[in-house]
């Protein structure tokens, strides 16, 4: 290969020559790096920073990193249990991601660094070499609110096989929390990996996942749509007031009318974490005889004290109307130092006082993607079935 | 609503606590601006530094930033033309990401951040109010290459109508350069948007475009196959040696029996930029009957010095045979200041020589994604007529 050309290809994108520079610059930093006995170590070179310390939800305090003779500083914790963790770095008050590490995701409004710890409690949230499905980015009109709205699909492996043109596959409408959107249970939820291992091992019955954006003033995830790079906030118009219950058949209609659909309440499920949770308890109890199989995952359960909704005024009325034909599975999952611990014992309560039959899982910890996931892997096997 | 339900809902997962302490600790600092004129201010507190700078592709220098008296430093760019650009500070010598901008891409092995400045140069490629495609991460077999591999596939807005479901469409393969992958032209590229844009304001067909892979030792993007997150490289095998176009039947064999295709030389083309405008050249003119439209964007031209296969000793045979039925288009773009100007020189008094007949577009400018996102609008209108 002639010389220039070398050139010209290892500089294949437009910004290459800054990366170039930076590796003649500065030591071959990688980070983070898993070793032996998952002990992990951290590491960043910042030859003029006075303190850094690492931030991370691995650990409720930060982590202070030692400075090495050339200005390399690290930081190793010991023996990390299997788990996808998040973290940034403090360099002298300034909070970033690391810069060594290209794995980041957005959460709201912070990037954050990521970091897999493989290990048998999340193998089933590795990718491995079994048959994958298609996650797809789908923009649906929705006449109730107005607008076009961009959801993620899940399809299994095998659902564009010709060869299964006749099949129909059950559906589960699975829904974030407040500030996330329609990329969050692919992201830190970790859903395609999951699905994907759950249905190849045959633990899951092959099934359409659909995610759709949970907030109903907004068509889609930040940066997605017409607005442009806005900066996300949590501050949302119609947020809990029952808008995004209402339009909620425009999803279901859509769905049904574009793929291969088990379109009976028995091929049917909505489960959501936090306000996503909150959301799926409204959405079963409004529309009866659409969802078999429900999940609240560390649920909100009281709606706003100023939302005056239909749907929250006879909430026990159609709660009685939901488990008079009660769905097939009702299943409740929250860590036990979850902030709406007691919002769902409480909740509980009102359901025991009914009899009203419901599946309950209490797990340590709180309202995090590390129980979330942990809930979906426990919660999707269920299904279907 | 309760007050712990507002708590626990304004944390919405797990690492919230985070955000919330640092928007406590920090005055709110948004980066960047977009003032009016198209003034850009960069901002970033960091009390602590000594100097930072701006370092984009919007200048070949770095750019000094200013300190207020609190620790904001910040930096402004007055007028500056309407383009995608990517961007990092270096502070003290660590070049990181703007802690303050959410929209990051990961360019081979580095994570820049994004500043869309909008105007009536970028309309094409920002989003509109208008129907949407699908955009797919899809799994194939390569029975060649022994393995399942990622591809992106854009779907063109009513391609999944019923209405529509007797339809065939025309399929665009469309092909990243060294250091890239199946990511590569929907993030820097922004493909869905421009095909989004172009289809509905009818200046192009509506066209199926398949971005896979060009890596034929890899499975799939970094971080998406069992392989796990990794660190990106550069320096792979089966690079350019000939493997990537051997297998590519794999791939167009999937394409046509999954999707709707016209699969037809007159309803297919083949694409790319740097690595993926000499995969272009080579697998046009290896399967001279499979694409009646060409597209070498900043192409490389010539083979590795020691690559022995057979599609490059046969090039000229290759190109006499592909011309001998020319395809309707054989179109060149290069950049005036590409490092592969004068390959593509050489490369097309070679054509000329031979009377072969091509499309010559020379524009200002490098090896830029600037510039493939221009060659895209301006291919993409000429395929399928």
């Amino acid at each position: 290969m002639k010389k220039t050309l070398l050139t010209a290809l290892i500089l294949a994108t437009g910004v290459s020559v800054m990366a170039q520079q930076a590796l003649r610059e500065r030591p071959d930093v990688q980070s983070p790096v898993i070793n032996a006995q998952n002990d992990v170590t951290f590491k960043i070179f910042a030859p003029e920073a006075k303190n850094i310390t690492v931030i991370g939800d691995f650990g409720a305090s930060p982590l202070a990193m030692q400075r090495d003779s050339i200005g390399v500083w690290s930081a190793t914790i010991s023996s990390m249990e299997p788990e996808l963790y998040i973290y940034r770095y403090d360099i002298d008050g300034v909070k970033t991601a690391d810069p060594a590490n290209v794995y980041t995701k957005r959460d709201i409004s912070t990037t954050y660094s990521m970091l897999f710890v493989p290990g048998e409690k999340t193998d089933d949230y590795a990718v491995h070499d079994v048959p994958h499905g298609t996650v797809s980015r789908v923009w649906y009109d929705s006449p109730t609110l107005g607008m076009q709205r961009r959801m993620s699909v899940y399809t299994p492996a095998g659902y564009e096989d010709k060869k299964n043109a006749d099949k129909s596959y059950p559906v589960l409408y699975l829904l974030h929390g407040m500030g996330g959107d329609e990329e969050a249970w692919l992201t830190l939820g970790r859903t395609a990996q999951i699905l994907d291992n759950l249905i190849a091992s045959g633990q899951a019955k092959p099934m359409i996942v659909v995610m759709p954006n949970g907030n109903a003033a907004l068509p889609s995830a930040p940066g997605e749509s017409s607005a442009g790079f806005t900066v996300p906030t949590t501050n949302l118009p119609h947020t809990m007031d029952g808008t995004f219950e209402n339009a909620f058949t425009d999803i279901v209609n859509y769905i049904d009318k574009t793929y291969r659909t088990d379109a009976r309440k028995q091929g049917r499920a909505v489960a959501g974490l936090s306000m996503g949770g909150f959301h799926s308890l409204n959405i079963s109890a409004l529309y009866p005889d659409m969802f078999d199989y429900v999940g609240l995952f560390s649920a909100a359960i009281n709606p706003r004290s100023n939302a005056d909704s239909p749907i929250f005024k006879n909430r026990d009325n159609m709660l009685a109307s939901q488990f008079s034909n009660a769905p097939k599975l009702y299943w409740i999952g929250i860590g036990n130092e979850d902030f709406l611990y007691n919002d769902n014992v409480a909740y509980r309560k009102q359901l025991d006082s009914k009899n009203y039959p419901y599946t309950y899982v209490e797990s340590t910890g709180g309202h995090t993607w590390k129980n979330w996931r942990t809930y979906l892997k426990q919660f999707a096997p269920l299904l279907f079935k």
